[in-house]
């Protein structure tokens, strides 16, 4: 089935269109874990596990974010290998946030590491789309074969994405919209069942206007959404990304999920050996939040 | 000493601007030691190590394109941690081909990743800029601290950089044109001892006219050019990116040093085999071409 298809089955299924963001470092990783593995890779690979686990039957996917394994240098490959394996073993549809962009067969090489079956085998993959259509086609041949997808940045979460993204064109869209345009004609040709692509947008939570002309611009491109929570984005500013049927994004909390038992307003509940608790508590809430706005 | 002085110093010992690019996939290795090695990843570790050897005496830059040891998963990642390290024990700086791009912390996880004493450790990182200063600053700062380097995508070498790249804003700039202003002005504070900054612009041999424009606009970064050669680029396309010192740029081959054997003017002259007197012989081809035509 088409990755598309498989996302909105998925996050469908359970009612639910969280992304659990595991952007890890060791100083989220809990004593006790830290104490029984040797290296900072494997306290973390087991810090993942641990809260894959924990979350896979509430929350339909996961994203690895690909700097903090590539930081753990080849030890970090591998735990990212098997971080991918496990998570999908639950059930769980992955991206991998890699933010990748390179031209023809370069491009083509990212692919098939990424989303190739003999590779790292993510399901999808973030990417950069700066240097045009080159770049970009391999990634689509590649969903098309192995039923992958991609989410291509268009408007970022962070305070100075406009300094490029909002530059404004002689045609007088700015160039954020012009990126969705190619975004949207990239994704024409992957449309699924729902009428919703498998080559998807990302486009920040902490720009509720923005996302509200990007669903309007792109009615077929599913959104990720980041910037949720320990960003600065609440349930209300995402409520844009969604369609009448209260589909079309996914929202993604790393932080706040990760380290939720650090959380101001769960003070004295948790500690940081409860981070699994505190994480599920926490994801029951902002599914809970996530449905009252988008249905409210 | 700071990344652009190594540089600066590195090129002129060589008289060569040359940056040996290694891309390598399976295909280019020869049999012998395909044979020799257990695993493709082993076996393109040798080919890159018998690459470099043969040119660390004459070519003072690699570039390692780090999609083709993604590609061969966690092994890939400690191929390339190995061939840094050997490239380095040869006295040639490292470039880092990644295209790496996020926010805040996770982009300081990249700068850490690739540019620290405990990671990767190369001397300078292609990077992408689409999400403006809050994806750049961490890198400056790792730069600033362990005199490293990067490159900033600026005019991309593929066909079809145009799209995004060549679109003219209500300013009267291209989209181009304004990166390479940000990049001038985020390099502005790593300027080493001879007038160049540490923060250079990828800038592709396939566009000469906005080679030349973009030297002019920007007399203070050094460009990293892609494009020539298997790409169609030759020495008179890039003599624009030189200063009157005949400085300021370096040029990267892949194919075309790495497949040498192959070009059509070599025929009957080497085989596979012959891979690295192959690429020794392109080296000083190349080399004397740029020469003549920068001096010309």
């Amino acid at each position: 089935m088409m990755f598309a298809d498989r996302l909105f089955y998925r996050v469908n299924e359970m009612n639910n269109p969280t992304v659990l963001g595991l952007d890890p470092r060791i100083e989220f990783v809990p004593e006790s874990i830290r104490k029984k593995n040797p290296t900072d890779a494997l306290a973390i690979s087991e810090f993942n596990r641990k809260l894959l686990f924990t979350l896979h039957d509430i929350v339909p996917v996961v994203k690895f974010q690909s700097a903090y394994y590539e930081m753990l240098g080849p030890e970090g490959a591998a735990v990212l290998k098997e971080g991918i394996l496990f998570a999908k073993s639950l059930g769980m549809l992955v991206i991998l946030d890699g933010k990748r962009n390179d031209i023809g067969s370069t491009a083509r090489a990212y692919a098939e590491a990424y989303l190739s079956p003999g590779g790292y085998d993510a399901d999808a993959l973030t990417v950069n789309a700066y240097l045009g259509s080159d770049g970009i086609q391999p990634f689509l041949e590649l969903c098309e074969k192995y039923e992958k997808g991609v989410f291509i940045l268009v408007k970022t979460s962070n305070p100075s994405s406009g300094e490029f993204q909002d530059l404004r064109l002689d045609s007088g869209e700015k160039v954020y919209e012009r990126m969705a345009d190619m975004v949207r004609r990239w994704g024409s040709g992957l449309i699924g069942e729902h009428g919703y692509s498998s080559v998807g947008a990302v486009v920040g939570a902490t720009y509720p206007d923005e996302l509200k002309i990007l669903r309007e611009r792109m009615n077929e491109t599913p959104f990720l959404i980041p910037g949720y929570g320990a960003q600065g984005g609440g349930a209300a500013d995402v409520v844009h990304g969604f369609d009448k049927l209260g589909y079309g994004s996914i929202v993604n909390s790393s932080r706040g999920l990760m380290c939720a038992w650090k959380n101001e307003i769960y003070k004295n509940r948790f500690s940081q050996e409860d981070f699994c608790e505190a994480a599920r508590f926490e994801a029951v809430e902002m599914r809970n939040a996530l449905s009252a706005a988008i249905s409210g």
